[in-house]
């Protein structure tokens, strides 16, 4: 594990009416991280490196790989010069489920199915989460996107990279993860919270960025049946969160939200809201 | 070609301190969009369903499956009940092309590549663009963004979208596209530019989003030497846009902005900022 720093600093030309400075800007790293199982790579994407651990636990749960952080015997994240492979080893029961989703991720690109068998797959099967999860005060809602803002050191520094929180209620947010993708962020945070024994039912995911078909995949994958974001969501997302039984509250910022699906876990009284 | 509204009207409930409205929000929409070569489908992505035929061309040519629209000798987009596919037939000399691209796409699923080929392979190599494109007045990069406002109907509609536009030296913003996705938007607008026998190299690519490295790749691949950006770059987005001679300008607003990269094609004359 030799990573770079995930931010570098950068020299610019700050250019304004009639002025002109030579500034330093830090901005987010991006690499290639190569999702390898027992030596053969599953998926490359372009990640910030910082907690690259959570990463590849998260994406092995969001992808269906295991559905168990104990699955994975092994990890271990070794850097190249150009990119950075997260190497696992998985229990011989999660072999079928990794040669599903790989026989599905290779779909898309001519492995002979076709397309229309490959636009019904692009779109999975979510768990009902209908039941489950917390219910919240319009305040807690309302406050978790600016509370986020809290944690998140290398937005502070880049103003460039997203964040996704978990949020308890009574608690605040309590566990978040940045990087320059927002899936990779979501994916990250879900890493960390299941190495962590974290319940994602117990509390909400809060993300700094707009809600797409797979920020709300990824949520209930991971058990989550609340999801607060600050900008907005599709409406083919929406669609998902509603049959999946999510509460989703969208446009979050400190002084309301928009609630979009499964009010039921809104507690009735106005008189909360900070 | 029978295409849902690439928006929906969504109910909610506004929440805020201390009363709740219902209300009506203006979602975009987001479907799988499978690009099909020869009846063989390459790849899906979730786009928003608006100028499709735009997003297969533009895609077509910055994955180098074509180097010119006319390869494309028969493109039809079809709707399904689960998505549409973007149906192509392409000249017999660019099936090459097609297979090189297919491989490196499979390399990252599984296919025998070891990690580290794919890793190596996830950064393509780029055409130089030192000496080519525009030289620019700052106030003309300084303005690009905000002249970019008034090309997002569906921004304006849905806050949920972003916008790739193209402005000319003299003529401002002459075209845009708009997708939930900035890689698709940026896609949409090169496939517009190329069906009309725009030359990218005669003025600057203008993104509502960050920069990171695929950016600055279709950029490039496309012949554009200025990239002006609202948001900030990655540092291996800026890494790229140096080694490909491509002038990056990042967190442009009315105000200012802040130049990265290749500063000579910014006019030096201070008193032309507005």
């Amino acid at each position: 594990m030799n990573l770079p720093d995930p931010t570098t600093q950068a020299p610019a030309t700050h250019v304004r009416a009639a002025s002109r400075a030579d500034v330093t800007r830090t901005l987010p790293e991006e690499m290639a991280v190569a999702m390898v199982y027992g030596g053969s790579t599953q998926a490359v994407m372009m990640a910030t490196p910082a907690d690259l651990e959570d990463f590849a636990v998260g994406f092995s749960l969001t992808e269906g790989i295991v559905t168990d952080p104990a699955q994975i015997e092994r990890l271990e994240v070794l850097a190249h010069p150009r990119g950075v492979e997260a190497q696992m080893w998985i229990a011989d029961d999660r072999t079928d489920a990794l040669a599903a989703r790989r026989r599905f991720m290779a779909g898309p690109v001519g492995c002979g199915l076709c397309g229309i068998d490959s636009l019904e797959e692009a779109v999975r099967a979510l768990p009902d989460l209908s039941g489950a999860g917390p219910v919240l005060d319009a305040s807690q809602i309302a406050r978790a996107t600016d509370d986020l803002r809290g944690w998140q050191p290398l937005h502070d520094r880049t103003r460039a990279v997203h964040a996704a929180g978990f949020m308890i209620p009574g608690r605040g947010i309590v566990l978040a993860r940045e990087d320059v993708g927002r899936h990779n962020a979501l994916d990250k945070l879900i890493g960390a919270m299941a190495r962590q024994g974290m319940d994602a039912g117990q509390g909400a995911f809060v993300l700094t960025s707009r809600v797409s078909v797979e920020m709300v995949q990824k949520c209930a994958l991971a058990g989550g049946a609340v999801l607060i974001a600050v900008s907005a969501p599709t409406a083919h997302a929406l669609r998902l969160a509603q049959g999946a039984g999510i509460t989703l509250a969208a446009f979050a910022r400190g002084e309301g939200f928009d609630l979009f699906s499964h009010p039921e876990r809104l507690r009735a009284e106005v008189s909360d809201v900070a």
